[in-house]
């Protein structure tokens, strides 16, 4: 009898990063710890009576449709009803545009698979969204960072970062996760131009984008392309892939998130997706469309926003009430998150064994890095999942533990 | 304003392989056409009160839980429900060995990512499912083809096929797909050392194992594995993958199925998980548990069972009344497929033109080979979902197309 292959499975099997969020939020189940770690929507909001309606109309009207298998690119009138919705922010596509996705995450490993051979470069904002990494990595990416402040992406220094020639960009211009911030206009305008002038295609990640709080809608990346350069060539969409998801507007146990994109580049996404899972489950497609219908999601996004910028605030007002003046944090306009700088030396990493003795958590910012060693400064926050109470509380512990740490190295004074 | 990249875009892209059927099914979609091209499930068996039912028990009881973020792993009341069911045709899981995919089709996929690295060889029966060549290409897989008989994969020419170092055997032991064939006990035996004696892991996969209609189970590939060779060194399971669905049993609209592993595999699965859609679906999960529990799944099982195998037992006479001596075909002990052989010479790309004017379609066997020419004298046929009398019509009518193609090319006395 030979060894079994699994013994030697270590070196069979291509490299694979371990999540480091994964394994932190496990330690953050305990009752007991308020979690700013997670980016989970606020479960008490979910429109359980309109899903049991839907449930109940889809299971009466179509269930030979919503049980049995589907096409890939996803239900029709899910799709049209997105397609429809997208149109009022200026998003001009059809049907055709639209690829219904196994939530967003997935979106984001077809565009991995679709794009990126192994040492392909990957633009990417520093901080970026920890998902995106995780997919392009399995594909062999690498990444040119380019830092991003209260404006969204540092558009100055991006000439310089295309000419070393990344396959795509991947940008987050609402509400970052996790940095908080949005890309201001005029940086839309030029990033749009630059991608043009260097024919490098943009992946704009959009899950938060209708949980604005205060400001006014900027155009989508996708709009701009359009609109700025005129497109006349018969593509409605240009250089620009939109991504969004209904994790953050509706549930996200349902898993549906969407791709807009060229019918061409579509075309072949499909083909991939094919392989992947075949289709997205028609009976959660159904039922989403069902929920979503007649302006019910509309309806509820008002809801979602009203209860989010409450506790946003909460959250704002916790931190100038609790936190030291040498720790600076952003001031998100929308989304779940809000990103925090501690004062040169500290290390969030540390500080998040710390917090947990204080039962609070929070995901060191070094996560959210393509580069290893960057972030340690930093730590996201999330809002959307507690109570403006508990999230008084939270905070209150988290100040403890960041004073205890900065005493420690002698950041403060004592 | 230089060219949008879209228009550059397949020099930029990896190579893709359309999907043959895909296309062929947008053919078939005609009413009036009786396809037997398909792989679905009998809609009308679809337990649509049972799904009502648990769709409110989840709403009611634990919304917040199932339309929210879940764990990577799978709902842990389905993986035990999924362990407790393979206990009883002796194979031994614990929770830890299962993890949920988002249907059968993300398990090839996610094997394929771990396991395939461009160039790398996978050994495969021909013919062989197509959906696992989709999914193993897009990672640059290269095939050894081993031909199936009625008893399944020719074992016999399996050492030579092994010693071209595969990266791993990709086998469907029950009812496969497309041959309808059952691999014989003896070559289970013989497959399984063969695996051991070159340390080359084997995927069984099994979406049909429970729909047999007539004859003994067999032991799967993962239950001999671990028997014969009395695997004592801590790993319940050895060298094989195991991979079924509740697609064929349940509802492919759900998009579940599950992988079994060693528990370091599922580890790392567990990871190209999480960066390719995080997680399957809690609703759907937590809605299958319901359905499945308290031993409905067993008494649906059995219902569907009786309903294919009148279906198969009618095909199988209709083939016997209409077609000509000249053809042959396999006899399924179970699952949903059944393989026609023509006569030497005959092409069933061009015969399936025919047959869609005689307004009956099926799957031409060319799709179903990892080489490109063969497979042109074989065809798949569906038999699970058209009625009896559905289908004694519709190999009525392949069998004019079938003999028209023949009486042209002279291979029957006219």
């Amino acid at each position: 009898m030979s060894t079994p292959w699994t013994y030697r499975f270590a070196q069979r099997t291509k490299a694979i990063k371990s999540s480091v969020i994964r394994e932190l939020l496990k330690l953050t189940q305990r009752p007991e710890v308020i979690s700013f770690a997670g980016g989970l929507p606020a479960p008490e909001l979910f429109p359980i009576a309109r899903f049991q309606e839907a449930c109940r109309r889809v299971l009466a009207e179509k269930a030979s449709f919503a049980l049995q298998y589907g096409t890939t690119e996803g239900y029709a009138p899910l799709r049209e009803l997105i397609a429809g919705n997208m149109a009022r922010y200026g998003i001009v596509a059809g049907v055709e545009n639209v690829l219904i996705t196994s939530g967003s995450q997935q979106a984001l490993d077809l565009i991995g698979k679709l794009l990126v051979n192994r040492g392909d470069r990957v633009l990417v904002e520093a901080p970026t969204y920890l998902g995106a990494l995780q997919a392009f990595d399995i594909y062999g990416a690498e990444y040119v960072s380019v830092p991003i402040d209260a404006d969204g992406l540092q558009t100055e220094l991006l000439d310089e970062a295309l000419r070393s020639g990344p396959k795509f960009m991947y940008v987050l211009p609402n509400f970052q996760n996790p940095g908080g911030v949005t890309l201001s206009e005029g940086r839309r305008h030029e990033l749009v131009l630059l991608a043009d002038k260097y024919g490098i295609p943009i992946i704009e990640d959009d899950p938060y984008g209708q949980l604005r709080y205060e400001g006014e809608h900027l155009p989508a990346l996708v709009v701009v392309d359009r609109e700025n350069l005129q497109r006349d060539d018969g593509y409605r969409l240009g250089n620009v892939i939109y991504l969004s998801t209904f994790s953050k507007t509706l549930a996200p146990g349902l898993r549906l998130g969407w791709i807009v994109a060229p019918a061409e580049v579509i075309g072949k996404l499909v083909q991939l997706k094919q392989g992947a899972d075949l289709h997205t489950s028609t009976f959660t497609q159904a039922v989403a469309y069902e929920v979503a219908r007649d302006g019910f999601l509309d309806e509820h996004v008002r809801t979602i926003r009203q209860v989010y910028r409450q506790r946003r605030d909460a959250m704002l007002s916790a931190l100038q009430e609790f936190f030291p003046p040498e720790v600076t944090w952003t001031h998100p306009a929308g989304g779940l998150f809000l990103w925090v700088t501690l004062p040169e030396g500290m290390d969030c990493q540390a500080l998040f064994e710390v917090a947990l003795r204080e039962n609070v958590a929070f995901v060191p910012g070094g996560c959210f890095y393509a580069g290893s060693d960057e972030g340690r400064r930093h730590m996201r926050l999330n809002f959307s999942c507690a109570q403006p109470e508990q999230i008084r509380e939270g905070i209150r512990r988290l100040a403890v533990a960041v004073r205890s740490q900065m005493t420690r190295l002698e950041l403060v004074a004592v």
